[in-house]
């Protein structure tokens, strides 16, 4: 009899945002055990990604459905006890302090590279691409770095600094086409390793360093993907350290995944399987936190790049999945897979944006055009 | 000895910026009155402007000395009692509730069309224009123009509302341009009446109305220079009615000045002798108004061309002089210029930015570049 009940309560929630249980469309979900069910209504986003993960329910079109669930507003009414939790949880402790920094180093980006080269472009590129003109994910990772450094105005020999460098595709880049001196910092070993040896014989160095522990002064600053990983508590202490880490007519780039609304928690399912205490920063949050430290240039968002660039990925990851297939389980891959389209989907519903800001250190004075 | 307390304290004051007093750079000043020491060490920029108002001193370039005094920060170090106590009333009262709205349009846009109109270009836009490939003000402002209504993705037909409508040059552009039918609002009763003039025979709709009345739904808003006059309190309850005013896949364009502080008051000279009652937005103000009700969609900074737009209005207002000389009294030619000089040096030094925010109301879905 309850078996039933959170059927029809499932069922009528799902199809408030057009979904049929077992229908024919693309983003409808074929449902393969009944317990889905309750183990959503009870946990919301964490339930309903565990039972896709145990192979409980099937959706042809991930990211649709997601696309679906978003723009109507359906994930708003499921909104359940574990994520209340989260956001308390968030409020009260800093999930993000220097001592758990590591923490996403080791669990999410040292997953291992073999994952990671089947899925990005050659330039190891994990974080969104450009796709203005561009019809491969190669092509768009390249113009995302052109347009990133083409907004910071470098000129060879500037010194830069790349926060959070990942594999180190930026900082090459970088190096290689503007002539500049490149400091990146992780907090993955694994990626620090791979950065290293990526950019061999270049003016780059590589450092396994929390940003909190910068000393000195750079020309230009970017940071590409990791500002999701600093907590809100710690939002003001990161522009504080990009103010005192820029010269006077100094850049900061920051290329960041945002949100539509101020908050202190992640997503409860993002949060235990992808990554440990990421944050979404809302627009609000980002403009208190650099007030009177930054001056904002530009505010560019192209979201629906990354929803291409997600996808991209999954494409990238279904081709080369025989050869993955000894090192990661099944459910890996499915956990892996629900990543990828639930974030994809909410890409493209606007309920994640892609978000580049500018900022000087003072105000450029002068004439002057963010590109585009 | 007090004279000469006063008048040492202000010229190291003025040396920390690189300003002589009777030096023989553009940007020094030439004393004609040791009573303005003291005047501006106690009333700061209210000290300072009237004492120029009264002919107390002259400068051949007061833009270039404001640009030199706000670089510097100089004007941090002269706040006075005066500005605090601003900065107080600003948060005991509502000093722009809808009784008071009035009052900036009687007292400022009732001037005198006769010396907007020799200031201003032909389409009467007393805002910012955009100098991009443009060299002369006309040229500007219709290509600021375009810019607005590019981003706003304007299409024959489409329903918009004009809040803030001016002298209705921008109601007229679009309706004329785009086919669009417009509503515009202004609260200056000559204002609305040579809006109605200009727009005579087109699709465009003019009343004598505060923003807070309006009731209906439309495809576009846009707002152009009127947030200045809507007060830090009344921020949200403008986003709520815009967003309250747009269809699901509308959008708004809000076209302002911005600050580098948040702040619940206005200089004091700009207050008493230009906008009374006036504000400008910092960029956490205007982010935390709109959360939750619209999903920002480009922010888009281009400063220095507001010191561009001052300076041809300077320039024109010197050319027509003459013919203004009955009408208007020698101080108030120079309360004037001090107000359009001190805004040029303050919009090129970047202590005030101008602003252009494109919104939707839930996010645009699908590709989609703004227009720069």
């Amino acid at each position: 009899m309850f078996d039933n009940y959170f059927r029809r309560q499932a069922e009528s929630l799902l199809q408030s945002a057009g979904i049929e249980v077992d229908g024919r469309n693309a983003w409808d979900i074929s449902v393969h055990d009944d317990r889905l069910f309750q183990r959503m209504l009870s946990k919301g986003n964490l339930g309903f990604g565990e039972a896709y993960m145990d192979g409980w329910w099937d959706c042809d079109a991930l990211d649709q459905l997601f696309f679906r669930i978003l723009r109507s507003g359906a994930n708003e009414r499921l909104l359940t006890l574990g994520m209340i939790a989260a956001r308390l949880s968030g409020s009260l402790f800093n999930l993000q302090n220097p001592s758990r920094a590591f923490t996403v180093g080791e669990r999410h980006y040292d997953t291992g590279n073999d994952l990671f080269e089947a899925m990005l472009d050659p330039g190891m590129n994990y974080s969104c691409a450009y796709w203005e003109e561009c019809d491969t994910l190669h092509k768009a990772q390249e113009h995302k770095l052109l347009l990133v450094f083409e907004k910071l105005m470098l000129k060879p020999g500037m010194s830069v600094l790349d926060i959070g460098c990942g594999w180190g595709g930026a900082a090459r880049f970088a190096a290689e086409r503007y002539g500049v001196e490149v400091t990146g910092i992780t907090v993955s070993r694994e990626q620090s390793k791979h950065a290293r040896s990526l950019c061999r014989g270049l003016p780059v160095t590589i450092e396994l360093m929390d940003y909190r522990d910068l000393g000195r002064k750079y020309d230009r600053i970017y940071s590409i993907g990791m500002f999701e990983h600093v907590g809100y508590k710690n939002y003001r202490r990161y522009f504080r350290k990009a103010r005192q880490s820029l010269v006077p007519d100094g850049l900061f780039l920051l290329h960041t995944i945002g949100g539509n609304r101020s908050s202190s928690s992640t997503d409860p399912w993002i949060s235990r399987y992808v990554f440990p205490n990421s944050m979404i920063p809302s627009a609000s949050q980002i403009a208190a936190a650099h007030e009177d430290l930054l001056v904002l240039e530009d505010w560019h968002v192209f979201s629906d790049d990354y929803y291409l660039t997600l996808k991209a990925w999954h494409e990238n990851l279904l081709k080369k999945r025989k050869t993955l297939e000894g090192n990661y389980s099944d459910r890996f891959f499915r956990m892996w897979e629900y990543y990828l389209l639930s974030c994809a989907g909410a890409f493209r519903a606007r309920h994640l944006h892609l978000w580049q800001l500018l900022f000087s250190l003072g105000g450029l004075t002068g004439r002057f055009r963010v590109p585009r």
